[in-house]
């Protein structure tokens, strides 16, 4: 007979299967499906997502775990025992606190809210959303008053994305983040260097960038035998299961970074799913990723602490100029490093730079911290978002459509998801000058192609633990500190100083 | 509150959403799945496999079925209810009177089988086979033992293919046809013509063949708004649900005619599909295939009866030409239509010719049916299979890889399948010629690539109605006849005469 820690391991296996059959619909609606099959997927994706839900939240879960736990009393939190039922646990009591009324409302409101916020961010039109942003915040106050998990209203919803983590360490983080970078980015501005970004925006061939980005992703240890790269309109990357992970992107036949580093992007992401042990542990929380921060963490990594080094491009230009003769022959080394640093206060999140990124992130944070607390009316929101992007970034927002309407997040109800990443910036290069003081010189590894240390590294460090620490426990454990903003300025102002001379 | 039906139509629609799901799971692993994933894969699809046949088997539906049956006494069996409830009181019955056990069983042997055979068939080893086609028949006997529908043991296994047909009905419809094919093709054999089969074997770049093929099921009807054409090692055809339905092929550049008629062949299959009323009765069998015989008269119909039409390519060769310069630019049309109408006796059923592949057929009907009713020892099968292979078609078989071992049907247990190929081919010459008679001159149309008024015929006439009819019925109701070999064999006796003088 098994016992109740095995039923409670068959039961949550059985629930992440039917939530990765799930995952296989989603990443064919986004790169397969055929238009007119999209109803019928809304209908399986809820079927499934309503029947994993239903079973996790049944009371058999809620026994069996009760039952785990009094026979566990002893087992160190760390211990395989004690992290599933701890994960399990928190989890559970989230998903079964909810009353499923609110959770149809939330549902619902997402669904309208994300419409309507399409529609106004098409006009420019913040009036038309406003209203959902109010409901949106409503419905998030009864569910913190629901969840409660204590500390700051925000931590809650924090809590979802980044356990553990709260709004006054974020706080504390990012606030010496911020002076510090505004005063670098004002210090770039100043300079007479300019980054000749013209040579990013030449002829590449969508099927060359794909080449190109297939053996850049194989090289840095993406296993083909098991996952894919595919197309979609936006790019992503989805964990299917042992043995199959995928990720997508899009290709512009003529600007070279989007794809390139958008594939680094997602093979960081992707080698986090690669290593985690879902082989022995699939369905257990010791074969989930720690938090969405810990993702990014892995995602920025190589796209930007690996992919825009000067290292990895004493490498790779060599095989870009071999892919794109014509529109890189002129290239040198130096130009090319310059091009894909290029400092730049922008408009668009999604579009900005290494260095620009995590103020519109800190912005973000502060604005739906406020919101929440009632600090700031739904309906000034567009002239506190502008103010701030010109005291942060020192540009004007002609619109909302380019301001605060320019994501998608809030009218879908992801409220305290903006700061994961940061964090995930933040971890990269916390964890990124602990591998580098760990493995010598890894700068001439990379310029090596030398991949396999670091990976080899991040798996021991990271990867395999799954959910067994919490993302501030790994980061102590793995560099003996609390998280710091030092390393990422660190390496921000290493950059700006050898290419902007500041 | 809903009334017992409309709860029945319900729980019929979210099983057969959660199948739909697996359909998805299974067009993946065929086309798009890395090798690494397999086993996860094959975990997925076993799970939300148990949960459909769990719930379908579930006490509730038979309890709402038995009362929606008391409720609906005087219903007439083809209205929607009294369908419904007829086809769905089928499948519950098959479904729950198997026992679990020899479902299991049934499960293991064929995983095991099916890989026995595959080695058997590499190495042409008959008595590595023998045991499992022995297990297997042995499997089937206590299968009819509990299903037990009546008539002879035959029928029972008939009856999960195509509903309601009898191997009496079976005998009487090919015993004809078997005669007069034999007759046929040794006219055919002595004939000094032969067809120029070579201007098949020319180049026809992948490429360019798939974008004909697209351009061939646009043409007939298929809505790639709706569904998708990709490549897999075997061709097939899938319904994912409303508004979704993919098909495969594979090309060969260097022969026409697999990847071409292949597609037709595929097309047919989801013409039906895409025409069934999924819109209004997904789940029901009211948006079902009648069976798979029906199934096949629509493939083979488009596939044969017009793909090897000489109206049909008096549209399409000059598209062809267009596509293939070089190798068609001397290929007049007679040659063409001659070139894709070969009849040629050959020993691999999948390979063979429109009028030569129905003795495939036969023959494999009748040997399993004496291994069924221990007539044949299952020891003498190769000997049986290599005797009737000269006798029907005049052919020596080398080895059993040739023979008794080629298809994988027998090994999974589709035991009762093989006659639906024919019936498939029975079936399309009897409603082409009643389309004929229907549509004035369907040649005509054809020839100017006129395919609307054929397809709303078929809509119409078969796809339509689901499973409101039986084959039988339908044959029926649309031709005003029962089955018969007459109309199969007038049209290859007419194409016979035509391009071989016999």
């Amino acid at each position: 007979m098994p016992n109740a820690y095995e039923k409670l391991v068959t039961e949550l296996r059985e629930i992440a299967l039917l939530n990765s059959a799930n995952s296989v619909l989603g990443w064919d609606e986004r790169t397969q499906l055929p238009p007119k099959g999209a109803e019928h997927r809304g209908n399986q994706c809820s079927l499934l997502a309503r029947m994993a839900h239903e079973r996790f939240t049944s009371p058999k879960i809620g026994d069996l775990l009760g039952e785990c736990e009094s026979q566990s009393r002893g087992a160190a939190p760390d211990s395989d025992i004690g992290a599933t039922l701890r994960e399990t646990r928190r989890d559970y009591d989230r998903a079964t606190k909810l009353p499923a009324s609110l959770v149809e409302e939330m549902t619902k409101t997402a669904v309208l809210a994300q419409a309507a916020w399409g529609e106004a961010r098409a006009k420019s039109d913040f009036p038309m959303f406003q209203p959902w942003l109010s409901k949106t915040l409503d419905l998030k106050r009864q569910e913190i008053a629901c969840i409660n998990r204590g500390g700051e209203p925000y931590d809650t919803l924090l809590d979802e994305f980044e356990p553990t983590e709260t709004a006054a360490n974020l706080r504390r983080v990012f606030e010496s983040l911020r002076g510090s970078l505004v005063e670098l980015i004002a210090k770039i501005q100043s300079s007479p260097r300019k980054a000749p970004v013209e040579i990013l925006h030449r002829s590449f061939p969508a099927a060359a960038q794909e080449k190109l980005a297939r053996e850049a992703a194989s090289a840095v240890g993406f296993d083909f035998q098991a996952g894919r790269l595919d197309v979609s309109l936006h790019p992503f990357c989805t964990d299917i299961g042992p043995g199959d992970v995928r990720m997508t992107t899009r290709y512009d036949d003529h600007y070279f970074g989007d794809a390139f580093f958008g594939v680094l992007h997602e093979t960081g992401h992707a080698l986090y799913e690669q290593g985690l042990p879902s082989e022995k542990h699939f369905g257990s929380p010791l074969a989930a990723a720690v938090s969405l921060g810990i993702h990014e963490s892995q995602s920025r990594m190589w796209e930007n602490l690996i992919g825009r080094s000067r290292a990895f491009w004493n490498h790779f230009l060599p095989k870009a100029k071999q892919a794109f003769p014509e529109s890189l022959r002129d290239v040198t080394p130096d130009d090319w490093y310059f091009a894909i640093n290029d400092v730049r206060p922008s408009l668009i999140r999604t579009e900005s730079d290494e260095t620009t990124y995590n103020l519109h992130i800190l912005l973000r944070f502060e604005l739906e911290m406020e919101l929440l607390n009632d600090q700031l009316p739904v309906a000034d929101l567009p002239d506190a978002w502008n103010q701030r992007m010109k005291k942060y970034l020192g540009v004007d927002v002609p619109d909302v459509s380019q301001g605060c309407l320019q994501d998608i997040h809030w009218s879908g109800g992801a409220i305290g998801y903006f700061p994961t990443y940061t964090l995930g910036n933040l971890y990269a290069a916390q964890f990124f000058e602990q591998a580098q003081k760990d493995l010598g010189d890894l700068d001439a590894q990379l310029s090596r192609g030398e991949f396999a240390p670091l990976l080899t590294w991040l798996r021991e460090k990271i990867h395999r633990h799954g959910k067994r620490y919490s993302a501030g426990q790994l980061v102590k454990n793995i560099t003996g500190k609390e998280l710091s903003a030092e390393p990422l300025l660190r390496h921000l102002r290493n950059k700006a100083s050898e290419l902007y001379g500041v």
